[in-house]
């Protein structure tokens, strides 16, 4: 019999047992979105490749502007004007100007742009500067962005829109990401039939497949649904290994009948090694975890909020490690709008609803007894308890993950 | 010409000006994780439709069990055995138990379920039990979940993993949801070339589109990418109503020469009515935002960083107005790792890389000349400073908006 472990060491041992797969692929650049970065991203060239003027105006040498006020304008002559897109392949000559548009480039010599709203054009070939130029002022030079060799996107990072925007940038169409996972979603138990079917007597509806299906599928992964399986320890031990081959990492969910518990084990044990047996936290506590070679086999509880809940805080984690992905799940804080009692000695979840109230978030906790799936409808996120506390008092402040599509 | 408008003028402008489009359609379950439900979803049935154990047991009346304890345990008859997934259509005899697993169904008259653990089975057909039920224990009634008629999720709520699971468990496989937005991205500028593309002298890639393209289907609209269309004003405006007839929603990106403001600003007139242009922000202030009918069309700056804030902050909420989605957009709470100084006028937004630090969030401000992309890449979200202050101090408490998806 294992050891029933903390959430601590339930994340320490998926850290220690678990490891990158490695596999990479190209994808084009819109599709990369969302994906983990399968390795470092330099750039090979200069962003800009030319000096180039932040506002509309004129490309002056700072120096020639010294001075100049309203009442007494530095006049310089109009060298020419460069249009937008076109190169500045020429050097400006001393006491002149050159017109530049905003993102224009700006010719050689030159090392500050004038705004327009500081000039006056004479209209005899000359412009009036009335305020002195420092230079560098309302420009980006060559490879201020970026230059050959300058890291700008890091391996594991789950790419965003912005990181999208970069990538274009510096050219980088095809982006190396991780391949997607291929994760397997078994359910059991004899009292279940599909989403679609009546239910008849003593029967429910399997909520943990299409729940497991949708979550996944949001984090990334590919899902095999396998749909649900009898209580037969010889045809769920047959579909587990299939799954095993077929897939990166396999959930099996339910088997809430004594007996289909340990067959879930024995099965686990029976294809590579049962890492743990049980975690100290409520709802989720008979969860088991083992590992095939290097693809991790999770046997979830049945009931669909321990499913849920173990789902988010360890199997998606577990997967996480498994692409090489780094991800910050970061928490807002609310205040409790009731008191909560907990159970000692077990870290408790909760699922909440936030509301602002006067610019601050209210959690109100979602109350029900266990195993209700209405206790997640509709919910905004979750709160735990830690196994510490024996609960919280009204306008306790609390850290919430919200929820999001993992 | 029109007002510069606050960020508030803006969000309550939109609010009036811009409307649920109120087109829905059906999608089977698992596709409907993350789409915006376009009516409320009512249950039609009890969940459970029977009473049901929450634990392996045996199902009493509570009151034939009044007394009893592990000196003098209650010796009932074991009438017979409920299995999982079997109907239990039988009434429990008086002062007799029956054994049920968790999850199975409970005979009528039972009225509580006593743990296995304190129970023994004599091998003689009775069942000693040594700790008294109270009513109810360990059972969940039939509707206690859900009965016919209980609304379980809102219009217009973004479906989530566990309000899949929840449709599933009522047995609604077929999922109203609202029309997918079909949304056209134009960049415009003679100095660009697409990302693909080696930049002559003078040209940079167009980094707008991909990341447009790339937010708005994460936020879970069509994109119809129209690519660069030249600074030429009869080309932009019948490339505008073109995509103005194939889209409900157009974002035009660039036009940073003046003559092309003007022009961006002169083409929405013609196509309806221009409701803004600018807005007080810093970067994002030469924004556009009319309506042709229906639809918003929306001049962005052309500089990456103000095209992406405000395409965050204004655009992504009036898509939602048009979806009738609400959603809140939470954020976290970090310390500054630097002072920021502000320009005064503007509510100014920021970058930042987000760090855990002894259990703190440590923002540090990405800083860098308007303009430049790399300010956005690997950032983890961004801040604002309101416009009535001057700056932020080191280690002053912020609330950081988290990159996600969209």
């Amino acid at each position: 019999m294992l050891h029933v472990k903390t959430p601590e060491e339930v994340l320490a041992l998926i850290e220690c047992e678990f490891h990158s797969l490695g596999a990479a692929e190209q994808v084009c650049l819109v599709d990369a979105m969302g994906r983990c970065l399968a390795e470092d991203i330099a750039a090979t060239e200069y962003v800009p490749d030319f000096d180039r003027s932040t506002v509309d105006g004129y490309a002056v040498r700072a120096r020639d502007t010294f001075g100049c006020s309203d009442a007494i304008p530095a006049i310089l002559p109009l060298q020419r004007e460069v249009l937008m897109g076109e190169g500045a392949e020429f050097e400006l000559n001393a006491e002149e100007c050159v017109a530049v548009p905003t993102g224009g480039a700006v010719p050689r010599g030159a090392d500050s742009v004038v705004m327009i709203e500081y000039t006056e054009d004479y209209g005899d070939g000359t412009i009036g500067i009335a305020k002195a130029a420092a230079p560098g002022q309302n420009m980006i030079f060559r490879g201020d962005d970026v230059y050959p060799g300058k890291v700008i996107l890091r391996k594991g990072s789950v790419l965003s829109a912005q990181d999208i925007g970069a990538l274009a940038a510096i050219g980088r169409v095809q982006v190396p990401v991780v391949k997607k996972l291929t994760v397997g979603v078994i359910s059991t138990g004899d009292e279940l039939v599909p989403p679609e079917a009546a239910p008849g007597p003593g029967q429910v509806r399997d909520v943990n497949s299409p729940m497991l299906e949708a979550m996944l599928t949001a984090f990334g992964a590919k899902v095999i649904n396998y749909g649900i399986v009898v209580d037969d320890e010889a045809l769920l031990s047959s579909k587990m290994t299939q799954a095993a081959a077929e897939c990166d990492a396999v959930l099996i969910s339910g088997g809430s009948s004594v007996g289909v518990k340990d067959a879930a084990c024995r099965i686990i044990e029976s294809m590579g090694r049962v890492l743990l047996h049980g975690i100290a936290i409520k709802p989720g506590k008979p969860t088991i975890l083992g590992k095939a070679g290097v693809k991790p086999l999770v046997g979830l509880p049945g009931h669909p909020v321990a499913a849920f809940f173990v789902t988010k805080l360890f199997v998606l984690p577990l997967l996480d490690r498994l692409m090489g992905k780094k991800r910050e799940r970061y928490t807002v804080t609310a205040k409790i709008a009731e008191s909560v009692s907990a159970n000692h000695g077990r870290a408790q979840y909760h699922c909440c609803r936030l509301e602002r109230k006067d610019g601050q978030l209210i959690a109100y906790p979602i109350r029900g007894k266990s195993g209700l799936i209405t206790t997640l409808a509709g919910s905004s996120g979750y709160f735990c308890i830690d196994r510490d506390c024996e609960g919280l008092p009204q306008s306790a402040g609390i850290q919430v993950t919200v929820s999001t599509g993992d």
